[in-house]
């Protein structure tokens, strides 16, 4: 069990194919079955009253189990989400980032599945948590 | 079991309360359980390849219910979502609008729930199937 | 788009495999993209005051799929469920089955996904939904 | 943050409630925020091959969450399971009990969540995990 990519090949890999997300997350730990991705929360995130929405949770927790996922099979994999859930528990704070704690649950040969909890950074009680399931297409 | 407020009723009350998905989404059909919105489709909800990306369509199905459950209770209520679970099954074609049917499966005093079927307009086959709850605040 | 097996097919092979739910389940209607299942309502069945027991809707929503996703594929695949997602909205009516209203929204090659309607025999309103996903292993 | 009824006593409550239950599980730790249960494996929670079935696991997840609330909210409440997904990600050893490992992310006044990660005692790899959401009725 070995990283495929860093967290910085991670960056650049998504950022050439998700151009749009770029400016949207970083990665600040990546272990061999755990990352923390944080979403740079930003005023199009969020909605009226000041908290983050539920879409940019949805793609917190998105990029941060497709994060894990290339860290381990490597570039040349695309993976794609089959199914996911997600429970939003609390309202997330204004004025602070959400914090995204990914652990990898299962990397098989088709399927890899993560969850994830979500902070309000700095603060103890998740504001959401998340399940990706990702599919791992067959290599060539 | 009447509507308390008509689709354009609802679509002015999102506007004024989520400004940013105005231009977003469109209802082309609201009745007493049932709804369909559309994904008005532009640059900014693809993915690389041109397909809609999974929180564009997370928000879709997000919206679909909120606008059903809004129809039903009335501007009064803030409800937010509490939960969902999402498969992605086929992936939404380029140039095409992505159209939510949403089914109102409960609606009680402090839950409800939808769920909702999406498709590549004009196509059989759905692409994604959603469930959302909703808590709905006691009324004051 | 046929059935591989018919409805007494899929009870028989169901009862070779899995001989605990033999007098359980039953299947009403099966076509090519939906099956209607019930749960025969037993002591067994039911927690405190008569409702049916959650682990036993899950069960009936579980074994619906499957049997549907046999009727297509045939009795040569040996299909798990990899994930699903339940929600449970009216308490269930003693004294009455609760019938499973299956439809298969996709068989791909490798996965199959198919969501439940379910229903107190007779009553409009539905008890429980749930989404199944199955992986169907490769042909050898 | 205190607990209301400790291990023997959620189990005992249990037992009264689901006499169905109480042969099938234990409660092996119990702590404010997370508690360890166990599936007692008996024949009957078997699949053909030895695996414990989805139906079992789901009870166990179920049950492990159900008495993480009871214990902090005590026997006056009759909490429901609203919502739940699951993911089966491993086939559970044939022989050994599995074991939940349950932490509460919420308890609100009207919804508690916990997620759960199932094992095949002493295997390091989960065999499945769940996420229960539960209503809990107003104190009268």
């Amino acid at each position: 069990m070995t990283l495929a990519m860093n967290a910085q090949e991670v960056m650049d890999y998504m950022a050439e194919v998700f151009p749009q997300v770029r400016d949207d997350f970083a990665i600040d730990r990546l272990e061999e079955t755990s990352l923390t991705m944080r979403l740079l929360t930003d005023e199009r995130h969020l909605r009226p009253g000041g908290t983050v929405s539920g879409p940019s949770m949805f793609a917190l927790a998105d990029c941060a189990v497709y994060a894990m996922v290339l860290a381990r099979v490597g570039r040349k994999a695309l993976a794609v989400t089959t199914s996911c859930s997600v429970d939003f528990m609390r309202k997330p704070e204004a004025g602070r980032d959400v914090v995204a704690e990914c652990r990898l649950l299962k990397l098989g040969r088709s399927l890899a599945v993560g969850d994830v909890l979500m902070f309000s950074e700095g603060r103890p009680e998740p504001v959401a948590r998340a399940t990706m399931t990702y599919s791992i297409p067959p290599a060539r």
